[in-house]
């Protein structure tokens, strides 16, 4: 099953996907549907066209975002740093989010902005200290996030914070896709950045140092989780601030972050007017 | 003007205190007051005694809280660093707040837990890029913090995140002391923490490195700042993980993080069940 919240006339829906068709579930958001026991939708469900859908974010209101860094073997020798013992956490807001289509503004503030395509996991239910089986059904489904980067803010300290909560600068979406729809709880999917068509970022969900239900277990051992937060797991190698020489978005690129099954967040950038 | 969020019958409401009377201002939380515009109290407002106020955090609920590190000259030098350019940012989410008085539950997971008194700023107005007197008429009010720290957990990666986030760990209270009342938005008050009566930390926030307005500047650049929004500013010397020999809270400890005209938090930090 595909899950999305999109806009509709100055508000939000929860929907599911049907076929070429969203169908309305009943709830403003899918935290709201979530937080309901993601019941089913009502007999009389008002329907939308998935061609005509403006995508917010999947959940546009998350009660946290917990972020994941050196999680693909790849990016982490790329990054020239060694092999954790721990996951790498870092937050962003609510504030933070865009939808998987929407344009990526880029701040007249940096000129390092940078792409970071991420498997996120979309919490289900209320856990914590979560284990096994437990941890495994608090997952409600995957989307994709590119994960924008402001990377001179991130490194202007030795927290990475300020260059990763930036207003409106982070794509997530289009779909909750349902474990069963991509072989469960650890799914071995695809990932794949591309700017202006060019192959940036490629690598395997399945090579993730730490699984989705690892994180889930981890993360719920210090914090309550709640019907609608997100779990972004990393990024493998290519982003552009580890090139040689490094390439950042200056505007007027179309990224393109895909996870194979979830489907994509397509992005122009552009200038800060 | 001492404003607050108090615990009624499973649920909450935003008072004012009047002498030793807190008064009902009609909402349920100073989030939702102040996102109204901070409006008069009713005329028929309900009233309730002050000493058998049970204070939630001082905001249950805000979307975003932001913490700065290395923010008082005494505690970079303990720490053994130099004073920085920029403000170094983490963050916390709203369950990770306690009430003011409420008890320190030490986790069973950590044998590193710490106290940090810290001024924090409480946002009254939605802000972006704020500016000057734009970023002074941002502040509402000032509250006390203890930004209880697991310190094993903070230093198992380079982000700090682990550590700062753990569920309903952080008093945050009691009251949001209005600007006017504390000498204006860039406040010098006396500030300390006290285990079990022996002084841990005593500074003043005059001599903070980035101070209220520039830090309402700062991180408004980078992100939408929202009614009810805290920003804690950072904490003095004198932490136990700085100390030598280390001290930490085991259990058993009264702990009271106060600052001079806004109050106190006292807390019994007690064992996990």
């Amino acid at each position: 099953m595909k899950l999305a919240t999109i806009r509709i006339d100055g508000t939000t829906r929860a929907v599911k996907l049907d076929g070429d068709t969203l169908v309305d579930l009943g709830y403003d958001d899918l935290r709201a549907w979530l937080a309901a026991g993601s019941p089913t939708a009502p007999a009389d469900a008002g329907t939308y066209a998935l061609e005509a859908a403006d995508f917010a974010p999947v959940v546009p209101n998350p009660s946290k975002i917990i972020c994941v860094g050196h999680n693909y073997k790849n990016h982490i020798q790329e990054m020239g740093r060694e092999l954790p013992s721990y996951p790498t956490l870092f937050p962003k807001f609510a504030d933070t989010l865009l939808g998987a289509n929407d344009p990526i503004v880029k701040p007249a503030e940096t000129d390092a902005l940078d792409w970071e395509v991420e498997l996120v996991i979309v919490i289900g239910k209320e856990v914590r200290h979560a284990r096994g089986a437990d941890a495994e059904a608090a997952i409600a489904g995957f989307t994709v996030m590119n994960d924008v980067s402001v990377r001179d803010w991130q490194f202007r300290t030795i927290e990475w914070t300020q260059g990763k909560i930036w207003d409106s600068s982070t794509p997530v979406g289009p779909f909750v896709t349902t474990p069963e729809d991509v072989g469960g709880v650890r799914p071995a999917l695809e990932v794949k950045t591309t700017v202006d068509g060019q192959v940036m970022q490629q690598d395997n969900t399945g090579t993730l140092l730490f699984d989705p239900v690892f994180l889930v277990e981890y993360i719920s051992t210090m914090i309550t989780l709640r019907p609608g937060d997100l779990i972004a797991t990393g990024t493998p190698a290519g982003v552009g601030h580890a090139r040689d020489p490094k390439v950042y978005l200056v505007g007027g690129e179309a990224v393109v972050t895909e996870i194979e099954g979830l489907g994509a967040c397509t992005n122009q950038v552009v200038k800060e007017a």
